[in-house]
């Protein structure tokens, strides 16, 4: 009997939608031979991150094992699944293996990073392999929102896993391989699959997913209706989308400007890795203002309502010399995701005031999704017949009810979210250890721990407000002028209308005129006294507690 | 010819959802009587307004014509409508008009504001008349979600209006009046409507809106057909679908207990003003705990995901003895308001992790909406026949998309948002003055103005984190002792690998013995000077440039 194992562990991704991150390894008990498949980020909201940049999977348990690790591996060019390559190769350096064009973006990313791009391998699609050690990978094209799309076909002693990454059952996509279940049912005749580690995004959609070829029609009859200016956003890495809005602007006649950095560098990068071979021509941003608006079309950045990008640049006013008013079109054929909704519907508002006609995704006539739905997931358990299923890509919601999908048609499934490690080298999946896993956060320039407090602050200080208190006290613990106090985030008056700075000075006054010695000798015991006399006074002057910094500065004789 | 003239002037709901704030006006210009409808509040978030507890519309312009105000009409209890009475009410000090169940709700926060209850007084529904200066104002019943909402007919010797509230034309509303379209013929009939002011909330949903009765089936056959513990949640003002939830717990087999005091307190108060006659018995929370789980079923508040609501803490674990498990049954009976989503997921996730089969309103099979569809609004239209149609109760988009479904039957109408006085005197309405508005904020007991700059100080705290310095120089300018930085919401380590906080002192430290005398002795150049450096390593060590506070005390020989 052999002492190897297989296992599977998620450090984000599972039981979230965003920051993929997965881990196989094979060998014996705790000196595996691993790979990483997907590393990729989140985004942050102000209500649990503000000020963050990105947020990222804690690799620490990785890091610690780096000489175990063979190779990364990533499914496709999505912020989710590549945006953190930058970030934490450092901490791993390891060679790093996908198809061309996901490889071209992140090449990109390294050069700006000034990271060695050579590390990035441009593997072609199965038949070819890869060998990492144990593992023998083949990248298997799928249908999905961005070129390139690959599912993993993972080998090991102990079986074959199937690792779907994003996909949809898309037969034509527009760019790129469509779905071909001929080559799904031939890769699981060839081998049994093991395990399927299966994208839920969409397992609560209830109808077959849509081709990205029934948008055509569409969006064609409505450009070649409307009379001013067209605008069109979507994500800038749905490169078919572009083509398909790009093709209804020339049909109607149009000139076509792309407007964003994103939006043009994955045209570009597309178009160098042949991915993409007949774009329509597309005139410089410069050259937009002098096409009569009746005869232009803009395609733009920002479908989530992205402070910066070109979206919302154009709802402010003026962008690139380009203005929308009265009569204009502006289509977004893209969905919102959670939490960008009051951000994307302040946009909309803003292009109402304009006298834009602004048209959205209601009705789903400007818009599919990437991912396959309940009908498909269930086509894909069909044609694949893993003898065990386990969803990933997805919130606790997702995965919980991709597994009663799975088990609907008898394939057992189990949940596994991050930090569960399970074994796969018996008939069911085995939980074996749950490893600490965490968040960590791009802040600025540096990477700091979502549990290390830094954020927490910030949130405190946002809800509450801030109150810094200076004392100084000499020798004998007396102290040398007044109380300073100086408040942010708070009202400068409160209920008595006067100055809530002023009054709280008087208060902290009077408690240092008063204070016994052994409390002014004692700094932790000023310090609380301090807070407890501010927070009072807040209290009853505007009925909150703020954040209170106190600041002791003893003058000892030099 | 009279030079009288009669205005409506929307100070808050009008190019936004929420905070419904109205008032017209009748006589000669700058002398007009005028009357206030509606003093509603909105929600904050974390984006926007951090620590802020509820928003309202600031009535400076009323304030200061307080004494040509003649009356506050509320049209129902909704917190959009009635939230903000209690706050704006003393800076108004009118008689206030509402049906029996709105006034009650009036007087239990007037009550526990301490504001007399007998300033609110009850009025019957049409044909009853109030006399409020030169207006005569009429309440007529109209279905919404909650009991006893009200169209108000304000008739002036300038022609009728017809202020539509929150409405929508359901017949059988399970609670209270239904929609009766021979009462609104014979409105038209008696009088030609000059304007129909008309809510327009749900303009973009293109199909006739559903009844309230509709959700009696599909309610009573998901918990019929439920396992282990029911729990309901769906907006505590919305007593006909807590009838509905009871009844269908009841007809279970199921005690019904009702968690949450915002949704005992509506029950108590529908019963005690004789909306609601023949509610299901229900049991009072301290025991729950002795009835079996499959015999009880639990409506709860929280449906938006509030935080300290009855459903987020039993998303956290025990709450009053109560605790989720597999096999039992959550329904949101309700939908999601935009920006709420993520809190709203991230407690059906925690319910997923518990094994709980969460049921939510995807589907529309467990929730109507309580406001007027498109196709509702045009029979409202056709019904009332008004000479002209101002929509309100929108974003901008809602407000232009109702203007134009108007102008498709041949009804004039015109977009007027927040602080758009508008002349109704005429044939069409004729904007003659903007007026200043802006938003309160309720910031624990104080109102602060939006744009008083706390807010947005607390917004950059959030997002940059907090750098204090402190310095002490004495009567000679020299500093005594060094530097002292104290950072909040930043990290405590650049990327050196040093203290930041240390590094901030080492460059003040050196600055300060550089300074030439010029700037230590000058408090602007000072202030200015020590920014820069902290700022210069902040951006050199972590990317980011924190709010800065400086203090310099400067000791005098006493």
């Amino acid at each position: 009997m052999s002492t190897n194992r297989l296992i599977y562990l998620p450090l984000g991704g599972a039981g979230e939608i965003g920051m993929n991150t997965y881990v196989y390894g094979y060998g014996p008990e705790d000196r595996e031979r691993l790979i990483v498949v997907d590393l990729g980020v989140t985004f942050p909201d102000m209500d649990t991150a503000p000020g963050v940049d990105v947020i990222m999977a804690d690799v620490s348990w990785l890091e610690e094992r780096a000489d175990r690790i063979e190779a990364i591996f990533i499914t496709h060019a999505h912020e989710d699944h590549i945006g953190a390559l930058g970030h934490l190769w450092p901490k791993l350096k390891k060679r790093v293996y996908a198809r061309r064009f996901t490889a071209a973006i992140g090449r990109l990313k390294f050069d700006e990073a000034g990271l060695p791009t050579d590390v990035i391998h441009t593997v072609e699609a199965r038949p070819a392999v890869v060998e990492a050690g144990p593992f023998r990978v083949q990248f298997v094209p799928v249908a999905h929102s961005i070129p390139e799309s690959a599912a993993l076909i993972i080998d090991t002693p102990a079986g074959r896993i199937l690792h779907s990454g994003d996909f949809k059952l898309d037969p034509s996509p527009i760019v790129g391989e469509g779905w071909n279940e001929a080559l799904f049912r031939e890769i699981a005749a060839e081998t049994p699959v093991k395990a399927l580690m299966c994208d839920s995004t969409n397992v609560f959609s209830p109808l077959p997913g849509r081709s990205e070829a029934t948008l055509a029609d569409p969006i064609h009859g409505l450009i070649a209706n409307a009379g001013g200016l067209v605008v069109a956003t979507t994500f800038a890495s749905n490169v078919a989308r572009l083509k398909t809005l790009a093709e209804a602007g020339r049909a109607a006649g149009r000139s076509v400007c792309l407007l964003g950095r994103a939006m043009q560098r994955m045209v570009k990068v597309a178009q160098e890795t042949g991915v993409l071979t007949d774009f329509p021509p597309i005139i410089p941003s410069e050259h937009a203002t002098e096409v009569s608006r009746q005869n232009l079309m803009l395609i733009v950045t920002g479908s989530q309502g992205e402070r910066r990008a070109a979206t919302a640049q154009l709802s402010r006013g003026k962008y690139l010399g380009l203005e929308l008013k009265e009569g204009d079109t502006f289509l977004f054929s893209s969905k919102t995701i959670p939490g960008n909704e009051r951000g994307v519907l302040r946009i909309m508002n803003s292009f109402s005031e304009m006298g834009v006609d602004v048209v959205d995704d209601t009705g789903g006539r400007y818009h599919v999704s990437g991912h396959a739905n309940r009908p498909d997931l269930e086509q894909m358990h069909e044609i694949v017949k893993p003898q065990m299923l386990i969803p990933m890509h997805g919130e606790h919601r997702h995965l919980r009810e991709h597994v009663k999908l799975g088990e609907q048609r008898g394939i057992p499934g189990e949940i596994v979210t991050n930090g569960m490690m399970v074994d796969l080298s018996g008939d069911a999946p085995e939980v074996v250890e749950y490893i600490e896993t965490g968040r960590l956060y791009l802040d600025g320039s540096v990477l700091i721990g979502a549990m290390d407090g830094v954020v927490r602050d910030r949130i405190r200080l946002a809800l509450n407000g801030h109150a810094m208190v200076n004392v100084i006290l000499d020798e004998n613990d007396d102290p040398l002028g007044e109380a300073w106090v100086e408040l942010s985030g708070l009202p400068e008056v409160g209920k008595r209308g006067q100055g809530l700075a002023d009054l709280m000075e008087t208060e902290l006054t009077e408690f240092l005129e008063t204070a016994p010695a052994k409390v002014m000798r004692d700094d932790d015991k000023m310090d609380e006294a301090i807070r407890r006399v501010v927070r009072q006074v807040a209290v009853e002057e505007i009925g909150k507690k703020p954040e209170v910094t106190v600041v002791v500065s003893r003058l000892a004789t030099e």
